[in-house]
Parts: structure tokens; sequence; C-alpha cells
């Protein structure tokens, strides 16, 4: 006797259940934008309650969306993607993912699979795109959907990575042979830690004294991480720092303040140079962004590394061994200070805007950091504002702001989020602010408007041209003609307004973050 | 004794020998979006004569404006990208580069090679994103930059296809063991077509008489080319077909009116239904765009298929033989008629816009077209206009229309170039604007703004969704908010106007068309 599931199934066509599997694994939103190929996963959609589609104009803002979303809900969201173009132009987005150790789920149509071999235009290689980010799942068979859709959403989840599900269109359309998966969201605990590694790494950091270093990252930033951390840095002497692009880092609120690692190499030496241990609580050993000619690639002196956990670990719990280990008491470690309001005259500089956010930052806020000239001073200043949530760039793939803006912003409607954002990056995904507008997403975007990619301005200097030749000139300005940011997020649908002060920019921004939905402000630097 | 040659190149390092031997074969544009890696490079670029750089606010920019560039200068152009994710952030327009058969060089920096092992955040697999779009060139050595810069070219233009030349940041900045090449520009011949397959074809086309086609595509849809398949068709009794999605065709002027093979697969059955023969010159046997269940693959019955000539041969001399095997005389084949102009109070269509186009279009015009609203309609309305030129979407990743008019502006500075866009494709690349503005393209763009996918409408009723259900509405609607492009224009610093009749069309082109650099029409639907 067939049970009622099993009657229902049968009717079931194959995007069908893979939705409805995705859905009872805890999945709840899909960042699309589809193609022919992904018809019947775009039909399904309307079938398959509590799955909300978001439509991004760009691929690269749906995966960049689907990473801000998982660093804040820590769970995989799904992009539909249309077969390998598709997916090649959210990849740069992916490899950001990949390096926030965000699980992402991309499901992507392929050809129907009796039309493949006739290497249609849209044909490509999509397994060796997927690839280059993380794992490939393919579904070849009906009487698999089910399983292999599990399968790709447990493995990112577990891997804390990038898992992409190609499904050719024939299979979507056909009935499926297996029902969907059980209702079990996933909640994979992380592995612990041994042991024997909090010992060692508790000997060593007494040992070390002044000379220890500790270096968090993933959850080891969360705000029960860093207490531990601070608490451990008081009972013996170490020092501490955060990797140098958290995916997710807790801020303020009586946090202690942990600096970033510099990002340049040199300073990164130096910070580490008298070090007799770096112990790693959630990150990798640290290395030198680029090589530089006579700087090493490895940051911390040899033979000081030790390995506490792994980013998919439990970090936090290591951290919370560790302190008791010591001897850590629960006592409030000191705070860093508030930086002084600048003046209302004052002009918008990376340093007057950084100490005046982190002023007005409203409680509970997540602020998405895209590139260098307000990122860097904003993040020194905000170590004392009120609590707060900080995403950085991981991978370095630039356009990841305003995306992750977006999808932190879809995973907890409730918080005011700001995406501040440098203006050459903010170009490469300047389509996501359409998407802010339509979801109505309460976004505050801050756009430092120095008409210049600066960091490469920095970079010739360092490669010994310091007075570049006309065409690297061009070739590192935004200029000619300026960008008009308050023009291209009205054509978005998003209200804009212009900055030239603190003062100016108080009166926008309080006025942005009462306003329902989106609203960008240009900063003119 | 030492030559002035050798003297000079002792102190070149191997970016200058990259560049100045890329320049000696004839490259002299280079679509740059480069980064730290890639600086050594761009302060190359003041040292090397004859080389511009144009830079893209988005790598897929430039990769399709090298594509566009490449169809119109029959030569390759140089992209310069920067890492993993800049290679894959072009893909898109690189796959379809791949599949216009255009002959396109990325120049990719990579890590200094001492520092590559060590995973750095930029870090990721290039090789493998090179190869989903074809080949892969690595100078690994300071002896060898110039022959592999040099074999990277003449692959491209040999395959006709895309190189990517991956650079090390080292070896760029390392004096070079290896002088420049010597000045010669490419200028591959094709390999001629074997006289049997000339004679077969004649003699399989004579016998199958008005059941004889001849689908032309690559070169076989230049002027000398068509011209030929006409005075074929006149004298066997063909019917002549063109590839669905040119690289490059010629229209107007007098040429023979040729059809393209229609889109949907069950349409070009039909046009093919009753074929004894299909000869195939500077193209691939017809396959349909995507596989619809009953609906076959291959687009020619069984057994019909000939091939004349492959994409990398010489088409255009294979036609001019065969059309003397036949006995062909060159006489003017019977023209098609210029649609009847549109009444200035008509409201903007596919149909009055193409109809009008067709009339307005100034001779040795070049029209990049993307997207099928105005596409189609116009692409059949144009055949009795003045010569011209128009270049089509080759590979179905969208976002290729404006990048490839900015190529062909940039490749043809003497010639009027039209973007006829849609506006859901057109939102991919929109960043090209800007870039067009920057180097003064004359370019008018001409966006079709109907707010919708619709593409994705017409397949969602084809699988069997007519009415979707609001999920999938959302999904291919670009309304809620309707994108505004005469606002994100004028953001990225070019003109723009509105039109909803033809009169106003009509104004509002002939303004543009005589201004200099380049003005954005949005076509209200």
């Amino acid at each position: 006797m067939k049970t009622d599931r099993h009657i229902a199934h049968e009717e079931l066509t194959g995007a069908q259940v893979l939705l409805e599997t995705a859905a009872g694994r805890g999945v709840s939103v899909c960042f699309a934008n589809p193609g022919t190929t992904e018809m019947p996963l775009v039909t399904a959609l309307d079938r398959t309650p509590g799955l909300r589609a978001v439509l991004g104009l760009h691929e690269n803002v749906c995966t960049g969306a689907a990473d801000g979303y998982a660093r804040i809900a820590r769970r995989a969201a799904l992009t539909l993607l249309h077969l390998g173009p598709g997916l090649a132009n959210g990849l740069a987005n992916l490899h950001n993912a990949r390096r926030a150790h965000s699980p992402v789920v991309n499901v992507v149509g392929d050809h129907a699979s009796w039309h493949l071999a006739f290497d249609a235009p849209l044909t490509s290689d999509i397994a060796a795109l997927a690839g280059t980010v993380g794992a490939h799942h393919e579904i070849d068979d009906r009487a698999s959907v089910a399983s292999v859709t599990r399968r790709a959403i447990d493995d990112a989840h577990e891997r804390l990575g990038v898992s992409t599900l190609v499904v050719p269109a024939d299979l979507q359309q056909l009935t499926a042979q297996e029902p969907p998966l059980e209702e079990s969201p996933c909640a994979a605990p992380r592995p612990g830690v041994g042991g024997e590694d909090v010992e060692q790494a508790a000997h060593r950091l007494r040992a070390a004294g002044s000379r220890g270093v500790l270096l968090l990252g993933g959850a080891g930033l969360s705000r029960r991480g860093q207490s531990a951390a601070g608490r451990i840095a008081a009972a013996t002497g170490a020092r501490l720092y955060s990797e140098t692009f958290p995916a997710r880092a807790e801020r303020g609120g009586g946090l202690p303040p942990i600096d970033r690692l510099p990002y340049f190499p040199e300073r990164a030496v130096a910070a580490l140079r008298d070090a007799a241990v770096v112990v790693l609580a959630g990150v990798s050993e640290p290395v030198a962004y680029f090589g530089y000619e006579g700087i090493p690639s490895r940051l911390a002196p040899q033979g000081t590394v030790h390995r506490l956990a792994d980013v998919a670990q439990d970090v936090e719990q290591a951290l919370v061994a560790l302190a008791e280990l010591v001897g850590a008491e629960d006592r409030p470690t000191a705070g860093a200070q508030q930086p002084v309001e600048p003046a209302p005259g004052a002009a918008l500089t990376g340093q007057t805007v950084g100490a005046a956010l982190a002023n007005w930052l409203p409680e509970n806020a997540i602020v998405s950091v895209e590139g260098g000239t307000c990122g860097y001073p904003f993040y020194s200043a905000s170590a004392a504002a009120v609590p707060h949530t900080v995403l950085t760039n991981t991978g370095g793939a630039i356009g990841q702001g305003l995306p992750a803006a977006l999808g932190a912003a879809i995973a907890a409607p409730e918080r005011p989020v700001i995406a501040l954002q440098s203006d050459g990056s903010g170009l490469y995904t300047a389509q996501a602010l359409w998407t802010m507008a339509r979801e109505s997403a309460d976004v505050v975007v801050l756009i430092a408007a120095n008409h210049a990619y600066n960091v490469l301005r920095t970079e010739l200097a360092r490669h010994g041209s310091p007075e570049p030749g006309p065409q690297a000139a061009r070739l590192t300005s935004l200029g000619e003609p300026a960008i008009d940011w308050v023009s291209l997020a009205r054509g978005f649908g998003v209200p804009a307004s212009d900055a030239t002060t603190v003062g100016e920019l108080c009166v926008a921004f309080t006025d942005a973050l009462w306003a329902r939905g989106p609203h960008l402000i240009q900063m003119t630097m």
C-alpha cells in the first residue's frame, strides 16, 4: 500500500523534488538569475512554500548575496544560475565565498541530457568552472534528484564551502523517481578540537608571555570567541589579532579591541617579528596578500605557528576551553576609546568618515565594508562603538560589498545594514542596487567617491612608478568622466543624495536610516 | 660585439618585452582592468609606442570589446585582467568570442612565481578557467617571454579563438633574457579548401536544384562570400541561409537577401525539411539552440550535410571557386524590398523600430544587435538597406552587445556604430557606457525598454506555464522598480534621451548620429 507521500511524489517533477528537498533541509532563499534551461525550476518555485526567490540583474549579485546571507544566517541560500556562462558570471563572488568559508549552493540548469553532445552555442565545461570554487555535484538520474540535492547542501555546510549542483533541463521537467527527503533542517555540529591541541596552546602561550600571539578567524570572531580570547590575553599576556579580512567579525559593545593583522606584509611581519608562538584559531597560517621581492610570503617567524582550531572545527569551544585552561577569569577587558566625532564642517576623508560612522552606528548594525579608502579607518575607529557586525571582502575579488549587504539584509531584515563601499569596487556589481530597491532592503549605501583605483596608485608606487605615465594614470583613474552615483542609483530605483562634509553626511545618513528601503549617499572626497 | 638591439633589450623588463612583442605582431589595443599583479605591465604600457590602453570598469566589458574589435579589425586585441577572479569576470564574453571565432589574447598577471604555493587570498586555478574558453599559455621563464607571447598571439589567429597568456608578476618585473621578437604583423592566410570538396558540393547542389541549401557562416558572410553565394543560388536554384547568430554579417547595398536559419528548432527543421543537401560554408552542422522534448537536436535531415569549408579555412575563396564551378555568372541578384517607414506617430515596437532603422541607417554603419525584441525584426527589415555590418550575440551569454559596440567603435572610428540592445541583456554590462564616454566612441545606443526578460516569458510558455505564478512572473520582470536608462547613462557620463514614438525616435536618433561621442536613447515600449 502506498502512503500519501508516495502518491504525491509521483506527480512531482525533478525540479519540485529538488526545491522541496532544499526547503526541507532549511533553505529558504534562492538568489536567482535563471535562463531557458532553468524554466522548470522557476515554475516549481511557485509550488514550494517557504522558498523565496530574489532576482539579481547579474549572477555576481546573486552569488555575493548568497555569501552575505550565509555569513549572517549561518546557513546556505541557493543561487539559480543559467548554464556555464551564468556560473562564470558569478564565479568572482563565489571565490570570495570560498575564502569566507560560506556555505553556498549553486543550482545550475544544464542542457537536456540528450542534447548536451551537440555542442549547442551555450554549451561549455560547467564542471571545470564549478571545480575552481568548490565541489561539483551532478544529477544524472531521475531516481537520485533528492539524494544528490541533499548531498550538495550538506557538503556545503560540512566543508563550509561552495557546492554547485548541476541538473539537466530534462531531469527538471520529468517526474522524479524519488520523493523529496524528509524535513530535517541541516544543523551540522562543528567537529571539536582535541584536548591535546588546547593543552599545547595553553603551554606555549603561558611560556611566551607577551611574546605570545593569538590570531583569530572564522567563528573565533564571534562575540563568545572574542570574549574568550580577551580572557586568554589577560591571563597570559598574549597579543590578539584578527585575520586581515574576516568574513564576519562581531565588534564593539565592550568586546576587547582586536586589531586586524596589517595588510601590507612588511607591517604584518613587523607585528609578528618578536612572537614566540602564533596560535591560530579558525584561521590558516598568515601569508602575504601579494608577493613583493625581498619580503617573505610567510608572515609568522619560523617555528612559531601552533594550530589550535581550523575554520571548520568548533573554534569558539576551543577558545573557551583554552581560556579555562590558562585560568582566565571572566572579567571585563580594558575597552577601546571611542574616537572624537569630527566637526560638521570637516571634509570627508577616510579618517573623518570612519570616526563619524563609529559614533553614529545604530545598535546591532551590519556593516559590509569594501575598499580601503574608508574601510581601514572605520575598522580602527569602531572598536568602542555599539555592538555591530562587520563583513569584509575575504577573497579580494572586488564587487563583493553591495551584494553582501543585500544578502545580509535578506538574512536579517530587522537589522540596519550599511554598505561602506569604495567607488571602484562598487562599479563591478552596481546592479545590486536594483535588487535592494525591489526587495525594499534596509541598506544605507555609502560610496567613497574619490574617482580613482587608489589602491593601484599605491601599488604603482611600490612597484617603482611613483609618478605614473599617462596611460598608467588613466588606467587607475575613474575620472574622465566622473561617475555620478546619484544618477546611477536613481536609474536603479534607489533614492540617493550627495554629501561633501561631515555635517551633510550626518543629515543624509540619519534620514537614510529612518527611511524604509535602500538609500545611497555619494560621499564626494 | 653586441648590436644596438641586444644592448637595448638587456634593460627591458619582461613586461616590456611582452608588450613590444605583441605590438610588433600587429596588436595595437589593450582593453584593460588590471590589478596589483599587473602593475609592471601597466607601467610598461607607457613605454610601448602604438599600444593603446582602454580601461573597462568590469572585465566582461574588456573581453566583449576585444571580441567586437576582432570582428571588425580581423585581428586580436589584448585584454589585461587581474588574476583568476579577473579572468572569471570576463569569461562570459570570452565564451561568446570563442563561438564568434574571434582571435582574442588575454594577458593575466599571476602571483610572483615564488609566492604562488602559499595560497594567498586571490589565488585560484587560472589554467582551469582559461581552458573553458580556449588555450592556456604560461610564461615560466625569463628566457621565453617573447616566444611564448608570440605563440599565444599566433595561436589565437590560427585557431580563430581565445588565448590566455599567464605571466607571473616577478617575470614581468625582472629583466627579460630574450629580446622582443622582430616586427612582423601577424597575417595568417587561411588554409585553402581542397578541390574535391568544392567539386562534390557543386555536384550535389546541381543535383538538388531547389532542394539544395547553402548555409553561410564566418567569412562566408563577407560581401565577397555572399555575392558568390548569390551567384551559386542563381545558377543551381539552391536556397541560401545565414547561421542564426553570425559574428559578423555584411548586409544591404545590393547583397542577396539571405535569411538567418530560424532560432526555434521546429521552424529551423521546417525550413530544412525538404533539403536534399545542406552545404556548410564557414559553419558547423546546425543544431538546436536548446533541446526541447520531441524536437531533434540535429536540424538538417539525416545524410544531407556536406562540409565545404570550416570557419578557420578560406571560406570566401571556397565560395568563389564553387560559384565558378557551377557556372554562375556575375550578375546582380534580385534585391530585397526596403520596408515602408512607419508613421511618426506610431508606437515603438520591435517591428516599427526595425523598419524605421532599416530606413534611417547611415551608410557603412556597424550595428551590434543583442536581444530578440528589436533584433529579429531589424535583421529581417534591413536586407535592402544601405551597406552595413551586423554583429550578433554568438554564444548566448548575454551582456555582449554594448561591449562589442565599444570594441567595434575602437576598431573603426570612422564608421558610425549603433547598439540595438534589449534592456535585460544590456544591464549585464551597462558599465560599457562609461568607457564609450571616456573614449568618445561614436556609438548610438538604442535600448528596447520593455522591462522584462521577454524571451523567458516565451520559454515559460513553451515549458507549459503560459500563465506564470507570482515568483515566476517576478523573476522574468524588470519592473518593480522600472530601470531608468536615461539616469543610468548619465551616471556613466553618457548623454541620454527618451523616445516613445517613431517620430521622437527619429529626432533623437538623428541628433545622436550627428553628435560626437556616445548617446543613449531609451525606447519605451
